[in-house]
């Protein structure tokens, strides 16, 4: 097993990674900006170095930087958490390069499944189910005419793009041109890389995806679905698992594509297959996320695994602990994303000084967080502030206890604002209850 | 279901209460001392009724102002957590006599398990196994006898104890005179009942109990072993289920025989029967407790069930959601408690202000509190800060979750500190890992 592990991220998701090493023995370095100084990854890694100023493109996102840190410390491993070099084939092909175990897939692997372009090419080949559209990057002319042979509502996508990011639905020709364009540059601006792609745009879909766990000796397991529809703008807001009202004989087709698909890309790792489910409950492909996603701990709650753990195990080498037949999902898990945003002011960010922060505790009730009482959430980074998560034995009494839960989240200071009041009354809408809302629930609203 | 709920109690079992009774849409009330006007528990209960002055006797203790705080807020049950009035067969029937829902068993049956003698009596009765001792309370002169018959040494304990005190071991005829006056002194001071009785001391025993579960109507379950026998001075410090080590056949069979003792009883509602285990694996009936037990959260992290959701059901006369052959117990829960006791000073209480209070959280791991930070801990009421509960696939991978999970804790404040550093490293001792430790272990250290 890795004895030593660098963390290149922060706020709750590096607390995350810091505390499985704590249980498994490894020893935990955490890289920081002068931003994070005072952090709560700090505090609780075994060791922490400043590797740059507050903005990420210095610190975070700095590869030599994080690199050097790992050399220096002497670590064995590098954990990407999500988001910043979480996706980087380049970040991944360096750590190789210098004999880093990257906690992840093979750079050629993630390479291949970033593009999305490429990514829809493998995939229909493992026999995955797309929506019509393009397979390859298009020029504005050809988008076009296949915009119009697919059908109105399109949506054009970013080849480098994920996240929620890079993406506008169009729903007319007329809309079209401005739309390409428009995309295209925040696609350059965002992913640095300006390639787009067109696929047919389901206005009434479910977000559904499949968490897979592939080792490095060819085993690969599906860890059954979540239903992460309840967005807005394309960014997840609550997610749980299983993904109500999908029948299992569904789950369980989309779980044996998730794996084929993984299969046949040499996947090795902790992996996501989104898809969407129309109204029909037929799936279609998206994409994969080749990293631990946010999401993550709604499946921990109804398989009872560490998933953080299980990255490790397989980056170390060691094979799969169990089949697809262990397997088991018990009860219902939601998590919410409690983010510093203000609800009233279109979701602005509102960071800044948490005189107050009081989380939510109880049975069945986990909170990742990084914040604290006297935490300062910095304007600089995303503004995710805590996942509350909870289980109980189903999805009803897991609303219940989610609401409860977010009732209890006090958080308060000069200019500071949440996402909780907003998320108590949105679970409370009879379509969420009745598990009928789709991706535009929020927008609709 | 009943529509609102007193609770009768103070710190984390108090908060925890008021939780359910959120998740279950019951207004909940709780009483107060003037010393917890701002605790965690009147910030989150629906309603704060202050009864009375600091001492336990003049506000928790003080059942006229219970009562009267249930009538003029119109609850329709009370619930009295644990300690306090949770096992005063005398508050429970004047609560039934004002027409108020007592949250526990019927006075009549509380009054009979309360009393160790006549509830040596009835269990004997119903085939479980006692220690050689008496079974009525004694005078001096023929406890002296039989303790000589019975053989040294012997457990000189209080008709009216439990929660480990009022009782002395002794370990030759000449200490006992002594021991007799002594613990007769004690039992009358804490109790207000000097009976005491005799039974056969177990020098290496673990304490096991069992949870039971019984409706209105005559069902009874019970929901697996709890092995507590790490304690210090009869005060449990770390509970854990499944009870380690002991064959599945034999937690059946307690099982079987708790069952039976609940069923001779008449009784209703959670509790718990504790046994003892000689090292011969025989084991031996101890006492009821007749409430929900300060470590009821590991039986919830194995079974998956809220336990005091179960009792609101039960005492609002609903029948039992599931048989015993539904209960499944699946992987390894543990619970410290982390009390504001100095270790170094031979565990005095160490109360104080909390000028900083930082708590575990994370995958599995649950914190129950009522402390946070700018909390003034009282010197008044019991030294329990937190319970950390953790659950895992299997006990080694909870020893180490739980180990990272008190390495988190942080609390500072002038003349305060905790147990949660001594409990982490009881938690790596040999004899600990291996279960093979007995109540004496940490006096033994």
């Amino acid at each position: 097993m890795i004895g030593s592990l660098l963390v290149a991220n922060r706020g709750e998701i590096a607390v995350r990674v810091i505390r499985t090493c704590a249980e498994l023995g490894i020893r935990s370095v955490v890289v920081h900006s002068s931003a994070d100084r005072d952090s709560a990854a700090v505090r609780l890694a075994d060791e922490a170095v400043q590797i740059g100023p507050p903005a990420a493109k210095d610190s975070y996102l700095d590869i030599p930087a994080v690199i050097e840190a790992a050399r220096g410390r002497g670590v064995e491993a590098i954990h990407p958490g999500y988001g910043f070099l979480s996706e980087n084939a380049d970040f991944a092909e360096i750590c190789e390069a210098e004999g880093i175990i990257f906690v992840g897939p093979p750079a050629k692997v993630m390479a291949q499944l970033g593009d999305k372009s490429s990514a829809r090419s493998l995939m229909a080949g493992a026999g995955l189910p797309l929506l019509p559209g393009s397979r390859d990057p298009l020029g504005a002319a050809d988008a076009a005419e296949l915009a119009g042979q697919i059908g109105y509502p399109v949506i054009i996508k970013a080849v480098a793009g994920g996240g929620g990011r890079g993406m506008s639905v169009v729903r007319s020709a007329a809309e079209f041109p401005r739309a390409w364009t428009q995309t295209r540059a925040s696609a350059q601006a965002v992913f640095g890389d300006g390639r787009l792609y067109v696929e047919r745009y389901l206005d009434s879909a479910r977000h559904v995806e499949i968490q897979v766990l592939a080792d490095q000796h060819g085993s690969v397991v599906h860890l059954g679905a979540r239903d992460c529809s309840l967005q807005r703008r394309h960014q997840k807001l609550v997610e749980e698992s299983p993904a109500p009202l999908l029948p299992p004989e569904l789950i369980a087709e989309m779980g044996a594509a998730a794996v084929r698909g993984a299969e046949a890309a040499g996947y090795v790792g902790a992996g996501t297959f989104e898809f969407l489910v129309d109204e029909d409950r037929r799936f279609f492909f998206m994409e994969v996320n080749c990293r631990l996603q946010v999401e993550h701990p709604v499946t921990e709650a109804v398989t009872g695994l560490d998933l953080v753990r299980e990255q490790l195990r397989v980056a170390s080498g060691e094979p799969l602990g169990f089949t697809q037949d262990d397997v088991r999902l018990t009860g219902a898990a939601i998590e919410c994303r409690v983010n510093a945003e203000d609800p009233v002011r279109e979701f602005a960010p509102a960071p800044g000084l948490l005189d107050e922060c009081r989380l939510p505790a109880g049975p069945f009730t986990r909170v990742d967080t990084h914040a604290f009482p006297g935490y300062r959430v910095p304007a600089l980074y995303d503004s995710l502030l805590a996942k509350v998560i909870v289980w109980a034995p189903d999805r009803d009494a897991a609303i219940a206890r989610m609401r409860r839960a977010l009732a209890e989240v006090e958080v308060r200071g000069a200019g500071v604002a949440t996402t909780a009041e907003f998320l108590h009354e949105v679970l409370d809408h009879p379509r969420f209850r009745a598990a009928e809302h789709d991706t535009t629930f929020i927008e609709t609203l």
